[in-house]
């Protein structure tokens, strides 16, 4: 463990925990910075397909820590959450879809990095709060990733009163993708991770990049982007093969890195 | 009564009440600007932590007073529409929280303004309805405030039907947090509000104005934005005692207004 | 049958039918040109007030026509995906209410076509996926239409998974507006689509383009533009009609075209 964080290739998988379970494993700066290097390391790694994000003992995590924002001067401050910013941004850019399998609290950042997930699983367990009004610290940053996720009023709601949403209400508003026992939870994550893992990992990174740099641009750009990946991405060794492995009824063989 | 409404500072809280049942609450100009007028009082009263919108009778509000529609100029109904955008901004605004109270119809500019609150709580009464497109005056500006709360295909569908959806459907579609009985409705969005206002006035402030700077931006930009607000946020003497006080785990005072 | 569809003017209705049923009804160039055609014909015609689009046998669409893709220069897949982005442009350009009738798969663009009509009734039977990443071609186009109807998270999880969604989840999901029996879709589609067209075709046509005038634009500038939009469409007969006709419960005229 680095900085309370555990990181292992289990290929086609690289499993990033949070491993600070005492103290609800905090996302102290160190922590972000070492999930951040983890992220990168895994993003270059070319046996490494889809990454899990997980977190051992009862809470997935607490947010920051909160040690790191009391007397501090304003650029103690700035870099605490100039941290967190840099680490949901690596979750975007890792080239492999991150799975978020939580269970217990996923509270304030916590919560930002499930909404920051490509896709999330919940254990029955899993609860979810942005809290930061009952502390004097609206959860801004949290509100970025999380307006995103799940819409205005909802959204509104966890953060101007800091209620707790269990896991089948996290899913109905679009916060997670499933929810499942605890006791299968480890099990379903990694199903679905094998699962997309034996998809074309060059294909995978195309449409994952291609997501998030279609997401925040009108329509007409947004399509004219697409436009362009799509016809590049069709010129690809693993686009060819897939299709002609389609057209011929057999299983594929991907090639490409 | 002035103008079609009521207001009240029960603190801490501001009641904003729509107060002509008999023509079931019309949003004419001059109670659009009474409404506009009283929001902005509110927001400069520091004795105000949460305001609540309600009214009075069956109808919460049928939208415009169409008499004002009929035979004007371009420039008369420019100033009508002109006149409700101001109020809907001015609900964004506003420093404080504002909650929709809703029981019975609200329909058109009244939907919009529901649409438009921060948070909304309706009766098992409530009925929702942009019915524009049946007297050949489309809702586009309720569109505004509707697709931005309830996505696409369903917006599409109350403004190109006019069909009326029910509370619970609301609910589902996130046009309103939450359904209760109509006998309990004043109760519920009372205790909501009340427990709102137990928090730091200042920092529901800084993260209610916060929500709406950085919603219509890209993501890369949203979290510049809030990265630095959060960070001042923190440096706040409501903050310093909010964090101090749960690792305290005693309960904070307040002192920001 | 002209390239794989029929189009047929049953007016106030314009009925599209995809209908090469043996093969799935493919968006091959030719068809999606077809229907683009079809899409502009129909436009400038004063008799068709509501647009059906619907498919012959058990698949509403496969989606493109693979074929198209294989051994290709990079110009040829630009084409396709260009014909693809001006169907789906055509779609939201057209004057008249799209409404899409699904029953069985939509499949890739099939789904990205039925996310991008303005409203959307599926039968039971009717099945969605963005399957593009098991044959090493991600849905990147069909992302633009799907991200914006159903949200980040789920259509990540589509996207990356490929999965089959039934009816009742798109509904759920904000992808289709309803579900009704198979046996009971066309007469549904029939009846909304009527509805529909007893609106004024004027006012119709005002909101349908204003909704995807505002929709990509920050709140502010939107409210800009609908102010203008609602106060010229409040200045035409039939709006002076409609709201007139109202206010003496009487049915209205209509006469703009």
């Amino acid at each position: 463990m680095v900085h309370g964080i555990d990181v292992e290739v289990d290929a086609p998988l690289g499993v990033i925990t949070l491993a600070d379970p005492r103290r609800r494993n905090p996302l102290s700066t160190t922590t972000m910075a070492a999930i951040t290097d983890a992220l990168r390391r895994l993003d270059g790694d070319r046996d490494v397909r889809v990454i899990v994000m997980r977190a051992l003992g009862p809470a997935f995590s607490a947010g920051h820590d909160l040690i790191e924002l009391v007397d501090r001067t304003l650029d103690d401050e700035r870099a605490v959450f100039a941290s967190c910013t840099e680490l949901m941004t690596a979750v975007h850019e890792a080239r492999q879809p991150v799975i978020a399998e939580v269970s217990g609290f996923a509270f304030a950042a916590g919560c930002q990095l499930v909404a920051t997930c490509d896709l999330a699983v919940a254990g029955t367990s899993a609860r979810f709060s942005t809290p930061g009004v009952k502390i004097g610290l609206f959860c801004s940053t949290p509100m970025v990733a999380l307006t995103r996720a799940i819409g205005r009023k909802r959204a509104m709601h966890m953060l101007l009163t800091g209620d707790v949403i269990d896991a089948a209400t996290a899913a109905d508003w679009g916060l997670v993708n499933d929810v499942v026992d605890d006791d299968g939870l480890a099990t379903a994550v990694r199903e679905l991770a094998l699962r997309i893992a034996g998809s074309s990992a060059s294909t995978l990174a195309i449409g994952k990049a291609a997501f998030y740099r279609q997401i925040d641009h009108t329509e007409p750009e947004a399509y004219e982007l697409m436009g362009e990946t799509m016809a590049t991405n069709a010129m690809t060794c693993d686009a060819q093969e897939g299709i002609t492995a389609f057209l011929d009824k057999r299983d594929p063989v991907w090639t490409d890195t």
